[in-house]
C-alpha cells in the first residue's frame, strides 16, 4: 500500500484554489503531492515548487513538459493524476492531454470554458477508461450528503419548492481594475467564459440544487445584470427554476451582495418536510416537519440514524466542528479511493459514485450557456 | 382627553385576525372597543360582543345597522372609526359605507377585492376628508423603520439588490376540505380574490419591500403554481421584479413550504452596505458593511443612532422582547394620533404618515393582478 | 359579566415598570385600570392620571387615600385588585394595607424590603382571605411553562444540573450618579433593600429555575462584587447551588456585563434531556437529548404535542412572535381569572395556580438574604 | 528547505486524538509523520504504522525503542520531534525520554500527571534547550487570536467578568462500563490522573480564559461532583474563580450536560466592551460595546482591522469556514517554524510564542489539582 500521488497544473503563488486543493489532498494522508507545473510562468513555477519543498526536477514550466516527463517515469514513482487549478479557459487543453498521457483527472469547476469542450472532455474520459473527478466542493459536507439521503430516502417527501442561493459581495466595487488576480480572471471572459457570476459560484448552486434533490432542472428562465459600471460579465443573477418532477423554485447568485462572504444556501421543501443547509454553518442541517418539532442535525454524533455515508465523510466527534477544506478533502479521499480500486482492476465503491464527475460537468456547462440565453431572450429555456 | 372609540366589523368567534386587532388597539391604552357587527350571524355576533364585555346595544347584527345607529348617537359617546376585519370580499362595501356615514376606517389588507375597488375607494376616501389605514403590519416593527430609514438617509447606498421572501407551511395538505375556517376563505375565489398566497402573503413582501426601499416595484415576471390537488387558488409564487431604480430582485411567497411558521423576510442589498431582517427574530436588524464588521441593531438601546422613528415605535429597553401584537399596535396607536389630530383640526403629524393607507391598497391590489397575469402569460408586466 | 378593575400604586410619569403592569393588564381586554395613586408627589400623581384618560376623582394623592375612598364606593364600581409598582421598600406597607382594605394584591417583585416583611406578609394573606399575586413575569412566557411541563413529565428524566444566568449591561458606569431615576433607587440601599443586582435580577433568575425545575436550591454560595466605584450596593454576583434532589448548578447575574440587554438564560439538563431558554428569543425552547437530534420546540404549532398550559398562554399562531409583554399580560389574565372564581366563590381554577404568590416571594426574599451573607461569611448557607 | 519531521508516540487504532494531530500535522504540508510507536501492544504498532504507509522499519513497538534508534539516523533523515497522544499517565515520561534523546517535544495536555511532574518537565526543558509544545488547540482558532488582541491592545477596557464553560454530554451514562477506550481511560483515575472532568475539558477552560484574557487565575472555589454512579472520577464541576487584577468569574466544565457536544465558550466582560466566542460557532466573534452596535467579526475579510496574528492563522477567504482541525493545525505550523528558528540558531519568532508551552502546562496541572483539593476541602485556594 502507499499514497496515491498527486500532480498540481496551476496553483502558483498568488494563486487561491490551488492552495485550497493542496490542503484537501494533504488532510487525510492518503496523496503526497509528488510534482507540478504551476505557473505558465516557468521561474514562478519553480520557485511555487521550492515553497512546497518539491524537488526541482518535478517542477515543470508546462503541463505538456510535465505529462511528457511524467509518463516516462518509472510505475513506482509518477504521478497518478492530476489536479486541475488553472483558470477556466485552461481547464480543457490540460484535462485533454493528461487523459491522452494516461493520468486521472481532479479538475476544479467548472468542468470546461464551454459546453461544446465539456462534450468532447466526455468522450474522451469515457474512451480513456481513466477516472475523472470535478470538485463541486460543497457536495463533500456531511450534512449535505445526509440531505440528500433524506430525499432520497423519501423522508420528506416528493419536493416541490427548492430555494438555492449563493450571495457573495466580493465584487461589489470594481476591483478587477485594480489588478486584484481573484477577480482579474473571473470577470474576464476570455478566462472566465460566457457568465461571471453564474459560471462562478451560480454552478454551485445549481449542482448543490441537482445532487441533493436528485432531480435536474428541466427550464430556466434568468435575469442576470452587471451591475458594476466597467465589468464585462454579470455580477448578479436570478434564476426561476423548474425541475423534472413538477417542483419549482428559485436559484441566485450574486457578487455584488455587499457583506455577504460567501452564502451558498439551500432549502429543500418537500410534503411532509423540509431541509435547509447554509455552507456558513455546515455542522447543521435544519430539518421541519409536518407535524412534529423542528430538529437540527450535526455529523458525528451516535445516534445510528444517519445515513453511512455522511458518517464515513465525518472525521471528528461530534461538536468539533468540520469546514470547507474537510468538505473538499472528501472530495480527494473519495477520489483516491476510486483509483485504489482503478488500480486493482476492480469497480469503483458503490459509495464512491458521489463524487462529482463529467456529467455533472456537462450539466454546469448546461446550464451556464442556458442562463446567459434565457436573460438575452427573456425565454423559459431548456436544459 | 379622551380614549378614541373603535366599532369592529368581522372577528366574532373563530375568527383569528379580529382578536389580533382587539390586542393591538387595546395594549397602549389609547383606543377603546365601543361596538361592533362581529359576524353575519346575529346570534354569533350577540354572543361576541358579550364576551367583549360590551353592552348588549352597542352590538350589532350588520355593519349597515351599525352605522346608521352609531351615526345618532351624541358625539361623545359614537366610534370615531371602524375597524374591518373580514374576509377580503367584504372589505370594500364596509369600507365604503364607513366612509359615506363619517367614520375613519383601519382595514385589514388587502384593501379590496379587486384593483377597481381599490381605485373606487381611494376616490372616495379622498372626497370624505375621513382617515383610512390599511394594516400592513410588518411595516409597524421598530426595525423595520430602522431599515426604511438607514435607506433613506443613504446610509447604504444605492439600492441595487433585494431579495423579499414570505414561507409559510400550513397550507401544505388539503386543510380547506376539513372545514378549518382561515384556510376556508383563504384558498376561495370567492371570499378571497383572484389570488391565494400572493393576495394573502405575497402583498405583504411587496408592501415591505417598498416600505423599507422606498422604491416601486415597476415590472414583475412571476411563476404561480397550486401544488395541492383540489384547491382553487395557487399556493405559492415565484416572482422576478425591477425596482423603478434599476435595482433587481427576488420576491416569492409560499404557504406549501412544510414547517415554515411565518417567515417574512427581508434583505436590502445597497452599494455601501446591506440590511437583513427577518420578522421571526424581529428585534434585530443586521447590517453588513463593505468595509468594516457586520452590526446588528436592537431596539431599545440609549445609542443615540436610531432614527425618532425607530425609538417611538418602541415600548420597553433593549432585551426586552416586543413582537408581532407591539408591531400591529404601533400602527393603531398612529391611527389614533391621526384622528386626534383630525379631531383639533390639525395636519397629520409628519411622523405618523408612514402608516400604511389606500395609495398602499392600491399598489397592493396591482401587485396581485399583475403577478397573476404575468404568471398566465409568461411575461414581464408592468406594475 | 364584567372587566376586572385594577388600581394602581406607583408608576406614574418617569416610571418604567408601571407602564409594563399597564400594558400588560389591558393586552386581553379582561382588566380596565379604574384609578391610581401613581405617584407620592400629588401633582405628577395627577398629571399621571389625566395622561391615562382616568377621571380626576379616581386619582389620588396617596394609597391611603385611594383605599379609604375606594373601599367607600358601590360594588358595581369600585376596584378589584391593586398592582403594586413602586420601589421595593413601599411594596410591603402598601400590601398590607391593601389586604386590610379587602383588595386583592399584583405586586412586583421582590415581594418585600426584608424577608421579615414576606414572612408577615404570607400570614396576613392567608388570613384576608384575599388574592396574591407577585409578577415573577418569566414565568408567563409559554416555552417557559413547557419546559416546566417537560421536567414534570420525566421527559428529560432526573435533574442533575441548572445553569441560570441573568447578564444585564446597564449599570456598567455609574449611571445612578446622573440621576436616571430607574438606576437611583435599584442602587440605593434604603429603597432596593440589602441588595442590589441579586435583588433586582437574581431572584428573577432564582425563580424561574425553581419554577422550571419544580426543585427547591437548598444551599447557596455566593460571591458577590460591586465593580462601579462609588455604588452602594452589590452589581454582580456568581453563585455555586445545590438543589434538593442532589443536583448542582450555577447562578449568575450581572449588571456590569457591558453589552448584555437583558439577558435571562436557562438551561436545565436531566439524564435523558436538557432544555435551554434564553428570554431574548422567547418563542423558542431547545430540547437536547441523549440519543436523538435536538429539536427546536416553538409556540403556536398544531402538533399537539405541548402541554395544555403552553397553548393556553400563546395568543397567536407559530410564527407570529411574542415577547415581554404577551408573557406579562399572561400573569394578569390568570390573576384576573383567579379574581373570577374568588368573585364567584369558587376554588382557583387548577391552570391558575402556576402564578407566583407570596410563597414565590418568600422564597426570593430568602435567596437574596442568603446570598448576601453567604458572600460574607465566603460559606455554603442553607436556604 | 526541507518538511520537519514528526515521530509520534501514541494514537494507534482505536485512538481518537492521535489522528486528529497527524491531520493537523499534515494540513499545512509543512511537516511529514516519519515514524512512530503508536501503541505498547507492538502488532497494534505494526498494523497502525502499515495503515499510515510508513516503512516498516520506523515503526517501532516501544517509545524507548524509538528514540534510541532514530538518535542515530543520520541528520537527513532522522525525526525533528515527537508528538505525544498517549493516555495522560504517559505524558512525562515520554516527553522526560524524548528531551534525553534531542527531540524536542509536541504533547497533548494535560501536559502531565501531576503537578509535580510538570515542574519537574520545565526543568528538563530548560536545561534541554529544545523545543515544548502543549496543544491546547483551542487557542489555535483564528478568532480566539483576535479575542486576545482585543483585550491585550486594551479595547475592551480593563476585564471584570470571565465566563468560562465547557460542557459535554457523552458521559451521561456509565459508557465506561461497555469498554468505550476513550470513556475508559478518562474515568480511570491510574490513567488519567486525581480529576476526571476539569482535567480532560475543565484545563481547556482555564487555559482559553487565561490565553484571551491574559490574566491568571488567582483563587479558585469549586465544586465536584460524580454524578454517574460507578464512576470513580467527578463528571462535572462549578468554579468561581478571582483573576489577578480583581476580576471575577464562573469557570465551569461537565461531561453528563447531556446533548451537549463540545462546547467550550468564553465571554469576557470589560468596561467598555465585552467578547463572546463559543467553539462550535468558531468562526464568529461577538463584540458587544458599552455605547454602539455590536458587532461580528469572522475571519478572513480584507479590513484591515485584524491583528496580523489573526490573518496569518486564518487560510481562507471570508466565508469558507475553518474549524477544530484547522485550528490544531495552526498549533503544528507554528511548532514548525518554532523548529526552523531552532534548526537556522535563530531566535523564536515573536509571533510564535502564542503556542502554549510547559508553563502553560503547569498552570494547567496546579488547576486540575487545585480544583479538587478547594472541592474536597470547601475552601477558596490559592492557584
Amino acid at each position: 500500500m502507499r499514497k496515491i500521488r498527486m500532480g498540481m497544473v496551476g496553483g502558483g503563488q498568488g494563486a487561491f484554489i490551488g492552495g485550497v486543493h493542496r490542503m484537501a489532498a494533504a488532510l487525510d494522508g492518503q496523496i503526497e503531492l509528488v510534482c507540478g507545473a504551476f505557473s505558465s510562468d516557468g521561474e514562478r513555477s519553480k520557485a511555487s515548487g521550492e515553497e512546497l519543498y518539491l524537488p526541482a526536477e518535478r517542477v515543470y514550466t508546462s503541463y505538456e513538459e510535465m505529462f511528457e516527463k511524467e509518463a516516462k517515469l518509472p510505475e513506482g514513482e509518477k504521478m497518478d493524476f492530476v489536479a486541475i487549478v488553472t483558470p477556466n479557459h485552461v481547464h480543457y487543453p490540460v484535462a485533454s492531454a493528461a487523459l491522452k498521457a494516461g493520468f486521472h483527472v481532479m479538475s476544479d469547476k467548472p468542468a470546461t470554458f464551454t459546453l461544446k469542450e465539456a462534450e468532447d472532455l466526455a468522450e474522451e474520459v469515457k474512451k480513456s477508461g481513466l477516472l475523472y473527478g470535478l470538485t463541486h466542493n460543497y457536495t463533500g459536507y456531511p450534512m449535505v450528503k445526509e440531505a440528500k439521503y433524506m430525499v432520497a430516502s423519501g423522508a420528506i417527501g416528493a419536493v416541490r419548492k427548492v430555494v438555492a442561493e449563493y450571495p457573495q459581495g466580493w465584487l461589489a466595487t470594481h476591483v478587477e481594475a485594480s489588478g486584484q488576480k481573484q477577480a482579474a480572471w473571473r470577470t474576464d471572459p476570455k478566462r472566465s467564459g460566457v457568465s461571471g457570476c453564474m459560471g462562478d459560484i451560480g454552478t454551485h448552486a445549481e449542482n448543490l440544487l441537482e445532487f441533493v434533490t436528485g432531480l435536474k432542472v428541466t427550464e430556466v428562465y434568468a435575469d442576470l445584470t452587471t451591475f458594476v459600471e466597467g465589468r464585462l460579465l454579470e455580477d448578479d443573477g436570478n434564476v426561476l427554476i423548474h425541475l423534472e418532477n413538477g417542483a419549482k423554485g428559485v436559484l441566485y447568485a450574486s457578487q455584488i451582495s455587499v457583506g455577504e462572504e460567501n452564502g451558498p444556501q439551500l432549502r429543500v421543501y418537500g410534503e411532509k418536510g423540509s431541509l435547509q443547509w447554509d455552507q456558513q454553518e455546515p455542522n447543521k442541517l435544519t430539518v421541519k416537519w409536518l407535524d412534529k418539532p423542528r430538529e437540527v442535525l450535526t455529523p458525528g454524533g451516535n445516534y445510528g440514524y444517519y445515513c453511512d455515508r455522511t458518517a464515513s465523510s465525518t472525521r471528528l466527534p461530534a461538536g468539533h466542528p468540520e469546514g470547507y477544506l474537510e468538505a473538499f478533502a472528501n472530495l480527494y479521499v473519495t477520489f483516491a479511493e476510486q483509483i485504489r480500486a482503478h488500480l486493482a482492476g476492480e469497480a469503483l465503491p458503490e459509495h464512491t459514485l458521489d463524487l462529482p464527475n463529467i456529467d455533472d460537468g456537462i450539466r454546469g456547462m448546461k446550464f451556464i450557456e442556458t442562463v446567459v440565453k434565457s436573460s438575452a431572450q427573456k425565454a423559459w429555456l431548456p436544459l
